[in-house]
């Protein structure tokens, strides 16, 4: 009697349980085999910082379904059919063969499995500085749940006071607030001028800020040189600079590498990026070879170009696509990323969808627009929250070609109608008009959304000439002088202000104080308020009173991620 | 010397305003007048039923901008160069000669002025139930300033301890939620079998028993007879049925009637709808005069009908479209509406975006399938609430037709999603992959969107057959006899069940219980869990072994709207 058709799934994080499960799914009739390397399997790796954190207290909620029951092999094996093997790794695939060796790690009993259809997700490894001192005691990553055991005793037994971060993205920030609610100093420390590179540089900034007004440290443009110790326990961070941190832990999280050495014994192509090359059935360059998740290269729908995309969303949906087709006979194709991502940071939250100006220049891309907004969520009757936007477009055709937003505002769902709107290919001309949810418990009359492709369409039609705050700082350490004016009431005023030399005139007053400003009808005046709304209304009544180089400061003060006079 | 170009605009509310600053925006030089007949300008209309509900108690948050500046006709004539001129009424329109006649309500002053365009944006007026006794004292609409002056007096003075709600739309619950709160004792009455009609019966059910189980009643399908009176006071509302309800206090939102008066006496074209015939750019059949907002119809993207949706943020939007294009050459055009909206009801929301399933049938659409989903809006350890979606698409193009959300999850994020992606006009296939924010602090990793697309895709496929809980009663009711398999764990089956006879076979034990399964293997089964994921696993093993006629109970006991056991 033939064996059954048998499928081996190798990882059981993410995207390997999900791949096994969909497969089983597919074909009842199939064997379908999960092996894991670590004890654990199907873990919610996304939430560790807010296990760390102690935005709950039972680790068990990493490990189970919503009811409560742990995704062990038992789970697996009775709910699933899936038999799931722990704590084993594979050793080697011979693909010639259809044969796969293992080992126990726990027994150390080896053995040999034939498949017919293979899945690789075998995930990435964190990247570690090439620096001394990296085997010091302390010294950890948040990648396993071992790391985040580890990190929630630290947290539990409240005997270290001060860490560093090593490494300012998605996770190190995501570590920094947990040990921040653990009560312990945090340093960040990243080697690149910004925080959380998915961002362009002001809106980073301003995130940096936030993070600093809860009372942690950020130190930017700084190389780590060293790891120092004492008693093989670590004591301190050196940095490049001479600066030393005394610390008594450090989690590095400067990132992740696919984990292809498996892949890539075994012959399978590896990409430039570093990840295994899949096609659009993500199968590698041998058809019997799946692979998914974090140890592959993906599509940029945008760019057209292989990225790195370690997401947990994508891993499921990789492992949900390559299920089906291992046990199919390929019905379904994974598009590819548009590179999403968010992450909350204390009461701010961070988020992005396609390409960031930074990026995309570098891929090249020259005639683009980029415009900044800045306006509350809700009504302020609604008790509505501030989100900053930058979006990004190709000016000839209008196209989104992507937007980052920040702030303590509903930031996730600002995210999602931009992911969406790029998914559907639309132009800035298509936005401009949208139907969206609309009552005051949800957003404002005209969504924030909405109000930032309006902003970009006047831009794009030349009726609103903006400046970036950056640009305006770059002008002020140039030591030019435009005339800067500030057109938000008296009390707004005394109450913040941005200290360059700016001059007051509230909107209502601007039509009979035009005497008050530069005669010279061709001198730069840059205008703003809090958000730059009625910034916009006083440049277009001073261009109709003849001024000819009048500029928006966009964002207002809200987007000035400098040092403000008060 | 000639006079500027005028442009004049009726009614002062959202999208009159709008399209008044629009306009001004649009060409520095034109006179721009704004006729309000109310005493109030660019109120916050939306935001009433909080106003009167309590969630904020300074009135001038509905009045004012965001830095609190009254938005009155001095703000007006400082801030915008707007002459607004309130308390006025436009009596009469001679679109020949390109007059019109105003009475000033607090003088009687008239007068008569030249326009070069106008913008009409005349509004809605409250519709009244055709029966006696409307002109009693205690009957109120909540459609102006002064009826949310009114029924905050209600709630401040404390003294009324009955109202009845006639209407259960968006309006009618929101109030309902606001006198709720107020400490009221509310019935809401509605003619037809359900609250809310933008959502389909089984949603909206689910929605009513949220407002019974916060001590508000509901009467569906009743109609009102009169209203009783003591002394020319409101003493109660008596009902077809012969029921009387007690009350001192009857708010109506039985929805609105574009107010077209002033458009018909001037000739204008008035649509089969009932709401003033406008092209693309918003032009009514004179070229000279627009109009927008809530008189207006407008065309439904999907359908290609002509629709009234008296939206506030559409009014927002036509107004700016309007008064860019009265004040330039038709430069930009508004591509109507997919009827998007969302309201609040207690701690639960409400949304939709296109069409609900008894509209598209309604509308002829027949070839369609539909699907509802329940899961929770993010991880349970980050304290996830509930979303229950139903998604319509058409199924030979995969179209998405509409989508309707209720629960006390994140729904307007997701409404946001699929009013994008309807937008997009993208198709189940596009969305299966679709690469939103993830991280647990704002969603699932597959989130309940996109899980809603892989059932419809699963459904579309023939791999999930589903059955509404809304059919499976109707068996119940038809004294048929399915098997029904419940697949939850012991302990979730002594919390909650439907009590319809099912057998409890928790999804780690099925595989070896098949025996206990009707040995008929054409006897329908019809499996179920708590949102029916661990159903749709356990159909599959069904089907796998034998049984031809299994069905899964979409959303679960989470969908179910009928009372349950316990």
């Amino acid at each position: 009697m033939k064996r059954k058709n048998r499928i081996v799934v190798v990882g059981g994080s993410a995207a390997g349980p999900k791949a096994a499960a969909k497969a089983r799914r597919m074909d009842s009739e199939a064997e379908v085999i999960l092996i894991q390397k670590d004890p654990e399997l199907s873990m919610a790796s996304c939430g560790y910082p807010y296990y760390v954190g102690g935005f709950f207290d039972d680790r068990n909620m990493l490990l189970s379904t919503p009811t409560g029951v742990t995704r062990d092999p038992v789970f697996y094996m009775n709910a699933k059919a899936i038999e799931a093997r722990t704590s084993t790794e594979v050793t080697r695939i011979d693909s010639a063969a259809h044969t796969l060796d293992y080992r126990n790690l726990l027994t150390q009993e080896e053995g040999s499995l034939e498949y017919d259809k293979l899945i690789l997700a075998t995930g990435a490894v964190p990247r570690m500085p090439p620096v001394p001192g990296t085997d010091l005691k302390g010294i950890t990553t948040l990648q396993s749940m071992r790391d985040a055991d580890y990190l929630r005793k630290v947290r539990d037994e409240g005997i270290i006071k001060k860490a560093v971060v090593v490494g300012g993205g998605l996770i190190g920030i995501e570590t920094c607030e947990a040990l921040h609610l653990a009560g312990i100093q945090i340093t960040v420390v990243e080697l690149l001028p910004q925080l959380l590179t998915f961002l362009d540089w002001q809106l980073a900034k301003l995130v940096e800020n936030h993070v600093k007004s809860k009372g942690a440290d950020v130190i930017t443009g700084s190389r780590v040189a060293a790891f120092l110790g004492e008693d093989g326990r670590l004591a301190g961070v050196k940095l490049d600079s001479g600066t030393e941190l005394p610390c008594e832990l450090a989690v590095i999280a400067v990132g992740v590498i696919p984990n292809v050495r498996l892949a890539r014994d075994t012959g399978v192509t590896i990409g430039e990026t570093g990840g295994i090359t899949v096609n659009e059935y993500l199968q590698t360059s041998d058809p019997d070879i799946y692979a998914v998740g974090d140890c592959i290269e993906t599509v940029n729908r945008i760019t057209g170009r292989k990225v790195l995309a370690p997401y947990g969303d994508l891993a499921n949906l990789q492992g949900r696509v390559a299920g089906e087709n291992a046990a199919s006979d390929n019905t379904i194709t994974f598009p590819g990323t548009i590179q999403t991502g968010i992450c909350k940071v204390f009461d701010f939250s961070a988020g992005s969808t396609g390409l960031s100006e930074h990026a995309a220049r570098n891929l090249g891309y020259e005639d683009i627009v980029s415009v900044v907004n800045a306006s509350p969520d809700k009504p302020g009757f609604m008790n509505g929250q501030l989100l900053i936007t930058k979006m990004v477009a190709d000016r000839k055709s209008g196209k989104i070609l992507g937007a980052q937003c920040v702030g303590p505002g509903n930031v996730g769902k600002q995210v999602a109608q931009w992911a969406m709107a790029i998914q559907g290919d639309l132009t800035v001309e298509d936005l401009v008009n949208s139907d969206l949810p609309y009552a005051p418990p949800f957003s404002l009359a005209i969504d924030h959304f909405i109000a930032t492709a309006h902003i970009m369409q006047n831009k794009l039609k030349g009726r609103l000439k903006g400046i970036s705050a950056v640009d305006v700082k770059a002008k002020l350490d140039n030591r030019e002088t435009p005339f800067f004016l500030d057109v938000r009431e008296p009390e707004e005023f005394e109450e913040t202000r941005l200290g360059i030399g700016e001059t007051l005139m509230p909107p209502g007053a601007l039509r009979k104080r035009l005497d008050e400003l530069p005669q010279d009808k061709n001198r730069e005046i840059i205008c703003y308020c809090k958000v730059s709304l009625r910034g916009y209304e006083a440049a277009l009544v001073l261009e109709a009173n003849g001024w000819r180089n009048v500029r928006v400061m966009e964002g207002g003060i809200m987007a000035w991620p400098y040092p403000k006079e008060k």
